[in-house]
């Protein structure tokens, strides 16, 4: 029987594609091919799974995914003063990682100075301390950005993030066109679970749009976005409701690009999203294939996109925070091992894995290099990613892919019907539906149905210490001390009317990004940007607590 | 259209069959159906994949897997004095563990007593020391030996740890038929890769022969061989070597079993396997998947067995000790999780995970538990054991399952075509295909060809320590004294007899289970026993070194 001429097509495209290795064999010396297809694949298979790299992308993102490109092994890390975390960057580059991930402190994230009263007690507790350009550019020092790429989880004030890593380029003469990372930016699912925001919803998705707006014209390897179900998953949902809510999100995101004046694929391509991989292994593994067709659906037959890499889904994976526990922690090793490989048969871009301590407090070096360990090994010793999506045909992998897809399918119905996502976070829908799945589960815990292993079963009586990373008061003192520097320092009339500038933006509802960037160069400060924008955008309050 | 016969037949089993949990749900509560079959499975189907506890048994041995029973958890465990294995073993069952497995130190498995100068400074080291019923009696002190299962690692030997054990049972009360547990008793694969031997390979054979035909007879819960692929990987076997040679000494065993008169269905349905599962995650699933399917062919087409039980390959497993590096340990968790649950999606009845700190000493009991709760993390969180062999259909794994099936078959070919496994070992022909592979694997590690990570890529300069094991040489004083003690203070003349027995039964060539049974009851040793076998067998040596 003649062979389909997609897949003839595919294979000619695969024969030219760059490979990673010279030759992929079992440890018994068996060849194993790139792809492995049904014996006879016919229309129906290529419109369910079909070809990886090809729509609707259940099989993966690219032609030849893992043997073209590993997964960029990203590892979030981030504490005290921007020199600590340089130096936990560059120890976990020189260990063997692919990419940055920054995680900032609560200060930063919520726009406030390191000498903002709101700051007492926060500075560089839980991610680094970064108010500043300065910050920025001690933050990544002697790291070149225009050879890494760079993650950075960061919402409310990623405007101000994104602004501040373009400044500290400029301010080296690297072209912000040669800029690779991301920026969080996903300011929706703050109001969904996370919940660290500052303005309402319909000013902060304008500054989302001024972010998108100003990548897709000047940094085009930058992703403005993470459409990040994770902290939707670590709040208590589900795997469907984290997918369908995740992606109700980036349709969100879409329109929103839309609403702005952007044509569809002059941002999508540049999408990325950022997914949970918790403990069920195959429902993590059907959650990301179907992530994918429902995501090129979308994108090529509700927003009309032309450009295949519009409709692509590329995903970052973190492993399940919620899942480590305190008790017997070397268990967390095993957790990660196998929700790593979750990721990574699912076909994961990027991944992060937990350090085996994250349950005490922030990742000690040492900890996070088992972590990362854990990729290295997945990568190179367990043959994992030796095979395109080697799971595919699997009558169980194949069937979970279809119900996680209805389910998710579901209830963005159920989010359209509402008038979209923004409607429905104000109805609280989304909230409403998580909140119930974490009691459910809960329960489960509680009756023992749901077995966590150290918790409700299999239990010890005498516990075992680890190592942990306490950052020393010290940190908070010397970025108050510097922040309030710098404001001494600087030149102040220059300052002012780059606040001013910036001031008058919001009102004349232009796009802020240059004005930030321009602004952070004569040293004005994420506190007084943020500032600008409580006072101009007003503060938004959880509807839970009015 | 209307489903095959064979499926309802299997569906009313199934619909019938035990089911440990009420329910199986995602974590998102999609239903988890008992097993996943093709859409319309038809006869090609039947025939390679067919249903599980069914002939060809590729998707598995039993009808509900581990719905029904979960695999045993089977740390094996051994060190210094009886006592001490016991404090361990009660350790481990405290902990979760399912089922024991004993690790016996070196002069025990090569037939000296701790008194003998062949002994010194081994006594306890690398296992326990059993030399007599007292120390098996202090051994199992406090254990329901009716209500546990035990395994026995132990070959050249095994006959007199067998009759030790049933010699306990009897003294405490219990009846032989209620003894559930494996002796290892593999003595080809110590021709072909471990080398602990002590007689020639015909009357070590013979020696076999007598504990089939005595369980078949009298222990009907006791497999009386588990025939081992293990040692055979370790010593540098590729997997699909592994599963030939193994496969090739199983059909060695039967072929003794019949020429002693026995009727295949009356041992075979006893014949037990060990497998080793290393790093190639798919190839090891395809092997254990490739295994069953050739042995039900084996059995059922070539020695024409009836009982279906007789058909059905079971396994123990256990991860791969050689994989496991000195440099990072705490990569061994990760490794030894891939491992873990690449023996349970192969479907294996029976898992022992090795301890991080395996490659410095034996395992600490806290490096020992979490091992073994990475079994219990697999069986409980992941939710990999909830679906019957969930990865068939995928096209990768089938094609990997025959390929696999394939390459083993060549070999078991050309064993049959030399004459059998017992022609082939004195040829070498086993011996050094494998050591061919240990070659080539050592130069492709060496080329940087295969990557282990902290050893040839990813290296750290500072090392990590970890809490080791250490036996304290009163181990050795306190056994010897022991041995002397009881050879002293026994019934001489009773002792004396006993060992005429078994002189007198090796030379008429009857059946010496139960003349050892009785001897051991009469406080001789193991190392007289042996020292018989030695005499009336004389001694092996290597053709290596001839």
């Amino acid at each position: 029987m003649a062979e389909h001429p997609k897949i003839t097509t595919y294979r000619e495209k695969l024969a030219s594609a760059r490979q990673l290795k010279p030759r992929y064999t079992t440890l018994s010396g068996i060849e194993k091919e790139p792809i492995y297809l049904p014996e006879d694949p016919g229309e129906a298979y290529l419109e369910r799974q079909g070809l990886p790299g090809e729509y609707p992308f259940t099989r993966g993102p690219y032609t030849n995914m893992y043997r073209g490109r590993l997964w960029t092994m990203r590892m979030f890390a981030g504490f005290g003063t921007p020199e600590d975390t340089n130096q936990r960057f560059k120890y976990l580059l020189k260990s063997g990682q692919t990419g940055l991930s920054t995680a900032f402190d609560m200060p930063t994230l919520m726009g406030y100075d390191p000498d903002h009263a709101m700051s007492l007690g926060e500075v560089g507790k839980e991610g680094v301390s970064v108010s500043n350009i300065d910050d920025m550019h001690r933050l990544f020092d002697g790291i070149p950005l225009d050879e890494v790429t760079t993650s950075m989880t960061i919402n409310a004030t990623a405007i101000i993030a994104l602004s501040a890593y373009a400044a500290v380029a400029q301010e080296r003469g690297i072209p912000l066109a040669q800029l690779g990372g991301t920026t969080q930016n996903d300011i929706l699912k703050e109001y969904i679970a996370q919940k660290e925001w500052i303005s309402p919803p319909k000013p902060a998705m304008k500054l989302v749009q001024d972010t998108m707006e100003f990548c897709a014209r000047h940094m085009p390897r930058w992703h403005p976005i993470s459409i990040s179900g994770y902290h939707i998953r670590e709040a208590g949902a589900t795997a469907v409701q984290e997918l369908a809510f995740t992606l109700a999100d980036g349709i969100g995101y879409a329109q929103a690009g839309i609403e702005r004046g952007l044509a569809v694929d002059e941002f999508a391509p540049r999408f990325s999203y950022f997914f949970d991989v918790h403990n069920d292994f195959f429902e993590e593994i059907a959650k990301l294939r179907a992530a994918r067709r429902i995501w090129s659906d979308v994108m090529r037959n509700r927003f009309h996109a032309k450009d295949p890499r519009s409709w692509t889904l590329r995903t970052h994976c973190q492993t399940a925070g919620v899942s480590l526990t305190a008790q017997q922690p070397y268990n967390n090793v095993v957790r990660t091992s196998y929700q790593a490989m979750a990721a990574v048969l699912g076909g994961t871009q990027s991944l992060h894995t937990n350090s085996l301590d994250e349950t005490f407090c922030l990742p000690t070096a040492e900890a996070a290099k088992t972590a990362l360990r854990t990729q290295q090994i997945l990568a190179h010793e367990t043959g994992a990613a030796d095979v395109i999506d080697p799971l595919a045909g699997s009558y169980y992998v194949e069937s979970l892919t279809d119900r996680v897809e209805e389910e998710a399918r579901e209830y963005i119905r159920r989010i359209d019907d509402m008038g979209g996502i923004l409607a429905a976070i104000e109805k609280g829908f989304p909230q409403m539906e998580i909140s119930e799945s974490a009691y459910s589960t809960q329960r489960q815990i509680e009756s023992g149905e749901q077995i966590i292993v150290g918790v409700n079963a299999f239990v010890d009586e005498d516990s075992v210490s680890i190592p942990t990373l306490t950052i020393d008061k010290t940190v908070e003192e010397g970025q108050r001390a510097r922040s309030i520097a710098l404001k001494k320092s600087r030149d102040q009339d220059k300052a002012r009317r780059a606040l001013d500038r910036i001031r008058k933006g919001t009102r004349d509802d232009v796009n802020l990004v240059p004005l930030i960037i321009d602004g952070l160069k004569d040293r004005i400060t994420l506190g007084e940007i943020s500032d600008i924008f409580r006072e101009e955008y007003g503060v938004y309050t959880d509807p839970a607590y009015c």
